[in-house]
């Protein structure tokens, strides 16, 4: 199996690494990730800026490309320009952090695996439930790896499918399984921090609020909190079907 | 109708002026844009740098708030903490370019309209089938608000559905009419030119290739092409039902 790997943290995050290492025995794997960290970048794509490319020598003798650009650039000039040829597979984290809910769509992490499915290769967004900088990736990708065997041989992932896996923070003796998921869609519990700089300006800051809700476990967000590895299939055909059928309807009447 | 006004090309930029002054007689309107342009963002939020706010006062006694930050971001400080009441409707645009198909998803300004609908507000994203620097804003505005107090009364628009209206720049005698579509998902035709600097290092630009394939007046990309104002309703949840389902049948066999 030809592999592509990315992420959004950056070409030297451990979560990237973790995972190069668990990855190993299921093929050929080439790294082109951001040159930086790219946490929120959602489905950004570099238009005014052109991309530049770096050879980089990674720990552990891992030859990658380090691109000045977002996670979908990455996927888009790896499989344009750096790969001598197109992959089976594009692996893109692991992220340190979940991307469940509304934070799917504002995800670096989630959208390279959504790049992948519409230039027609097979991607997946692979994220740990933590944000601890000591994270246990080593785990984690063990369970990523089980969880992409597993799924592979799935004749639907394709036809612009790309799967959404999170990862439990959990010793692996914990993990409840697997669990296929949709996306939560419930509300984001958000506010702005007002605060003041030295020279007495005001500035603000996006803050999340831990919510206290009644988890449903078939969305990812419950499944995960309750312990589970969380697989999500999404697309990137935006089209509400439904609302289409019906507002054909209403302007019609008009 | 409270309505608050964003886009992507920025707070000076003249698909928003236009916007402003068509739209004065439908209600009460503030202005929270970008700062600086923003195009092809997508859905990318300020998480590791906080946002500032300046008042500013545009063409034509408009007062406004220019915010350092990505659309989303200007929606979700507008509604928590610069306006004084929550808005009956948020409109992102008018946009320099048109936003079909999978460019949908890499659109600052379609992204504007999404977190409006997350946050539980209509939200409307607006382009302009033109690149030209002298594009006619004043006669797509009218074709916008037209277009919008003819959706207004749909009572499908809301539960996370947001209206993409993207508008042909025709003189109005020879736009078709208004066309309900569906994103259309056909392949991105696209190449990096490879340039080189002057100091000879290679850097790679991203190019659209312009297409040749039959149209397909179902879609927002062919019916526009054809001279309709297009309208798809989109959504935030990217869940692959049908994915969903197999998957599950395919998880629980093994």
């Amino acid at each position: 199996m030809k592999i592509l790997l990315t992420n959004d943290d950056g070409i030297h995050a451990p979560g990237l690494k973790a995972l190069y290492h668990e990855l190993k025995p299921l093929g050929e794997i080439k790294v082109v990730a951001p040159e930086s960290e790219q946490s929120a970048v959602g489905h950004a794509i570099s238009l005014t800026n052109p991309l530049r490319v770096k050879e980089v020598a990674l720990d552990g003798g891992v030859q990658g490309w380090a691109v000045s650009g977002t996670p979908a650039d990455c996927v888009k000039i790896a499989l344009a320009e750096l790969l001598p040829s197109t992959p089976d597979l594009v692996i893109s984290g692991i992220n340190l952090g979940p991307n469940v809910g509304i934070n799917v769509l504002y995800s670096g992490t989630v959208s390279a695996a959504t790049e992948a499915s519409i230039l027609g290769v097979r991607g997946v967004a692979l994220s740990l439930n933590s944000y601890e900088k000591d994270a246990d990736f080593k785990t984690a990708a063990g369970l990523a790896v089980e969880a992409i065997v597993r799924l592979q041989d799935w004749p639907g992932w394709t036809n612009g499918i790309c799967l959404n896996i999170n990862l439990p923070a959990l010793p692996k003796s914990q993990v409840k399984g697997v669990k296929v998921t949709r996306q939560d869609v419930g509300p984001l519990v958000e506010h702005f921090e007002r605060r003041v700089d030295p020279r007495k300006h005001v500035y603000f800051w996006l803050a999340e609020i831990n919510e206290r809700r009644e988890l449903d476990l078939e969305t990812d967000y419950g499944a995960l909190a309750a312990g589970f590895v969380t697989v999500t299939p999404i697309h990137h055909d935006l089209t509400h079907y439904h609302g289409l059928r019906e507002l054909r309807k209403f302007v019609e009447k008009k």
